[in-house]
């Protein structure tokens, strides 16, 4: 069973004056495979606290994958991709590519999101768009491929 | 009404042995949409030359969007992106994606483009292919999400 | 005539474990279209050896173009992007996204290949994944943009 830890990026979300509905979307699409969620936390869009949360995620809860919701758009307090990327050892670029691509069925505005996928120890951490639609339509898109990718970062999947 | 610069980026269209075709058509398309613009400049395929550029038209000039046309190809005076990768504060992946991905259904050296779409400040710049063919249908690739982009980048779209 | 040439990153190939069928489909190919092989290596997975050899490669031997193939998944001894990327000046990224967006015809793991494309003085390093399926299908995807990508690199192609 992968673990895993959901982060929602949201100033307004983070001060109680929003009810966040993505990271409960993404989190009942991993309990639908059988995830396990070690964490869940809002932050604002700040790039530090952002960064903070991703380390704690990956090296101290050793968590398999995690998902980020929120801040990346193109609004001078999305930071999302940002911190992510220099947290990471390594990015993936596909899978953003990926999400994209499959957004770009449902609207055009899927070229807007910033998202990245990216490695750091054994995290995948992928930025998945803010709203809750379009959190499950990116989810959607790439479930199948995790297994497999989990399986080849734990050097099981060659 | 937005505000917008086009900068063409080229050594014989910059010393004039060759007639600008690229510039005029987006500044062509930009018209039909209602944009103004505020600076339209050739420059030579000089990295130092297109920062100034780009620096101007977004910290002085204040422009929403900057497109750029030429420099985006393999050659050794090819250096735009890199130019524009230079003066970013952040990129946007998922429009330069755009671009090749629709470019490809025309022809497949539209991969070879290197563009990207990156902010600076309250800007956004959008590196364009180097043909006005290319260009034109770069450009029909992506209008429909330019008002959303800039709305967003106002702090406006979310 | 182009030159190119071909490494082959892999631990496992590299000890003698395995025999190398990656490389040699490669060589294939390029054979079929009129290619000369400059020189064929196979190296472990670790970033310093691989990167001498894409230094020997561009600085030395003056290849046009170079392929590698392994090491583009996500396991931690997977470096051949970076490795690349660390000797790289330039990056082309629509060539790894066209080789994806192509490879997710056939399989959606192929969104999990960080390959990447770039420029280092006068040659192509083009990152193609590990199995020679994958391989074979990478490169007949990219196979039609070569020569114009080669003649753009010389400044013949505008």
């Amino acid at each position: 069973m992968f673990k895993f830890a959901v982060l929602t990026v949201s100033d307004r979300c983070s001060k109680g004056e929003y009810e966040d509905k993505s990271g409960p979307a993404i989190m009942g699409i991993i309990k639908n495979i059988n995830g396990e969620i070690l964490r869940y936390d809002i932050v604002a869009d700040a790039k530090e606290l952002i960064k903070e949360k991703l380390v704690e995620y990956c090296d101290k809860l050793q968590a398999d994958l995690v998902f980020t919701t929120g801040g990346t758009g193109l609004g001078p307090r999305d930071v999302t991709p940002d911190a992510t990327v220099e947290v990471a050892q390594k990015t993936i670029p596909g899978i953003s590519e990926l999400i994209r691509s499959e957004g770009l069925k449902k609207t055009k505005n899927s070229a807007l999101s910033r998202g990245i996928s990216a490695i750091r120890g054994n995290t995948i951490i992928i930025n998945l768009p803010g709203s809750p639609k379009a959190v499950k339509e990116s989810l959607i898109a790439i479930l199948d491929i995790i297994p497999h990718a989990l399986d080849m970062l734990k050097g099981m999947g060659h």
